[in-house]
């Protein structure tokens, strides 16, 4: 089934014969988006190790800010003041926002949850803040963000399933809030399907924020610490019943089995922190599987990071410098680490767009399989 | 006085009709350096912060490598069998090397001189090690730089004269060393002259190692906490009898005030690690001064790090942005600044060799010295 459809500012380019595959195109105020994607973090205002000019140079074409974090520093006002944050950071590409919803639930620990919002403490001054529908809209108006989430309740896992639902229902009553706010000049909008591990749950938010009418939809609460069978199971769940014409995000997965996977079930669009936080850690992502750079192996090794490679890093420097460069500690390398495990993680989108394209993502999907998951699947989310 | 000499590898193109100031310019083995020259210092096999990329954007001709910490991490053969300095880091452009004598003095408070060279503890894990003239050439010879220096006694300030003249007696007879050590294909070999703040002392340095013929001569033992006009007078002492036709590298030394003094007495060659160190501690070198990009007073400034500056970081990042990145602790932050301040220092020196060309170094050098000495010389080295 091959069609072409244009829905608003998402055109469904073409549907996978075998599986739930899709190519899109997301038309945004900044530009133009490819998916499947993959969205590089820029948590404050900064892609961690990354400048404007390596994140253009490595072909992203939409990264991700984050409300919590820039609402805390520099401030809303400030960034508003300046222009917003494609100025402020100087990035003229689109930029999707988070709502803050997920950091307001999984870095306080003394929240306090409010009929229409949530009272939380700053993780860095310990002040008492308020971050509620009508709050988290106005930031990411504030922002100028190509594309603005809901204020959700991400739920604990595990959490009871009386838990659940109380925790859905408010979250799609803070959708429908988010939803009468005033949003920035050509901002697209979308809900999040929360509902844990309970499919009944999930189909229920799902079927609710599409008789809203977002612009797209996401996935929350998946990764979360959960067995990998249950957080695929959610991505299923989330993504079953909505709409085909709109795009589909899943929040805070970029495993790259589990984006193939969730790809496979019709997901759209991946952020994560794992290109860049493991790079600041130093480990390299390859075709063949992630390695420690640092370790004793590689002190005299002369091959790029990954041998074939036509990233700035590989190009241009060894294993052993890179190593060197991590031991003792120089900024550079894990700058070079990142752009070339940033590289690796668009790369690896723009092969599986192209196995989508040529009619052999499943094959291409069980290449992948094989080298990222030889002996099965992880017990919990991130362990192997 | 204007001339043009060609001794060796070392272009004399023009002599100041005012000051002691020269435009030269150096062949070296990877390429030509115009002096007055400022070399970027590369510790640890890596300009703090800054890529090969960036350093050749920036204009940097030669860069420095430290002998004592490379022969550290990642060790002298492991740059060697990597195929030398310039491969393992990338970086196709002249390197200079110290010998380490400065390092093995400084760092070190249990090291013991010997009549062959220096014991000393690693300040990594205290590992006993040896470094004298022939180690040092050895390490120099391995890592394949341009330019080699001997290894010298850095004494301390302030010392007996008793102790400088049997110190600068060892320092000319490890010279004479260094000199009958193999060398590295076109390795060019300079000399350095000690004496500290003892006038008599330094001549007699000078004109032994001018007779023992080197390719070039450094004045060292400047710049380790003595007054500023002790320093000064150091480097007038150390530079005067050196033979015009050679290359004069006065060591250590980049505050922009003390190159200008040294460039009006013949210095043709400088490094330090100011313009990175500061940068990552938040400050930012301008035109008008210096100042702390941190500043609450920058939070809503638009305007680049200088104004009129043509740097990447002033080309596209407000004051406002860099300061924010420098309080989040962004890699990028450190980063950023680190391009302006190395920018502003090799465009110092640009004006400073086109003050030369156009015969009004003398009214730029006031100039200068109005800003950067608004209240006259500083009461000790690194302080205003």
């Amino acid at each position: 089934m091959e069609k072409m459809q244009k829905t608003g500012s998402f055109e469904l380019l073409k549907e996978d014969r075998h599986t739930g595959a899709r190519l899109g195109r997301l038309h945004l105020a900044h530009g133009v988006v490819d998916t499947p994607v993959f969205m590089p973090v820029g948590t404050q205002a900064s892609v961690k190790a990354l400048e404007p000019r390596d994140l253009t140079e490595l072909g992203a074409s939409i990264i991700l800010g984050n409300t919590y974090h820039l609402l805390l520093r520099p401030g809303t006002e400030i960034i508003e003041s300046l222009g917003g944050l494609h100025k402020f950071m100087s990035w003229d590409r689109p930029i999707l926002t988070d709502s803050g919803g997920f950091q307001v639930f999984s870095l306080n620990n003394l929240n306090k949850i409010h009929e229409h919002g949530v009272e939380f403490s700053s993780h860095i001054d310990g002040a008492r803040l308020f971050l509620g529908p009508r709050e988290a809209m106005a930031v990411q108006r504030a922002l100028g963000s190509d594309i603005a989430m809901v204020f959700d309740e991400c739920m604990p896992y595990p959490c009871t399933e009386d838990y659940a639902v109380r925790s859905v229902r408010k979250t799609l009553k803070w959708a429908a809030e988010c939803f009468e706010q005033p949003r920035a000049e050509s901002q697209l909008f979308f809900g999040i399907v929360q509902g844990g591990e309970f499919s009944a749950l999930r189909e229920m938010c799902a079927r609710e924020l599409t008789a809203i009418g977002f612009d797209g939809y996401a996935v929350g609460g998946v990764s979360v610490g959960e067995p990998e069978d249950v957080m695929i199971r959610g991505v299923e769940d989330g993504l079953r019943f909505l709409p085909i014409e709109k795009p589909r995000y899943v929040m805070g997965l970029g495993d790259m089995y589990q984006m193939t996977e969730s790809v496979a079930r019709g997901a759209d669009m991946f952020d994560c922190v794992i290109p860049t936080r493991v790079a600041r850690h130093g480990t390299a992502y390859t075709r063949r599987g992630a390695y420690p750079v640092k370790g004793a192996a590689y002190k005299l090794d002369e091959r790029p990071v990954e041998e074939g490679c036509t990233c700035y890093c590989c190009r241009n420097f060894s294993r052993a410098y890179i190593r060197h460069l991590l031991n003792v500690r120089e900024i550079s390398g894990v700058r070079l680490l990142t752009i070339h495990n940033m590289h690796r993680y668009l790369e690896f989108m723009r092969e599986m767009r192209e196995a989508i394209a040529n009619d052999c993502f499943n094959e291409w999907r069980k290449e992948c399989a094989a080298i990222l998951r030889p002996n099965g699947l992880k017990s919990r989310a991130g362990e192997s």
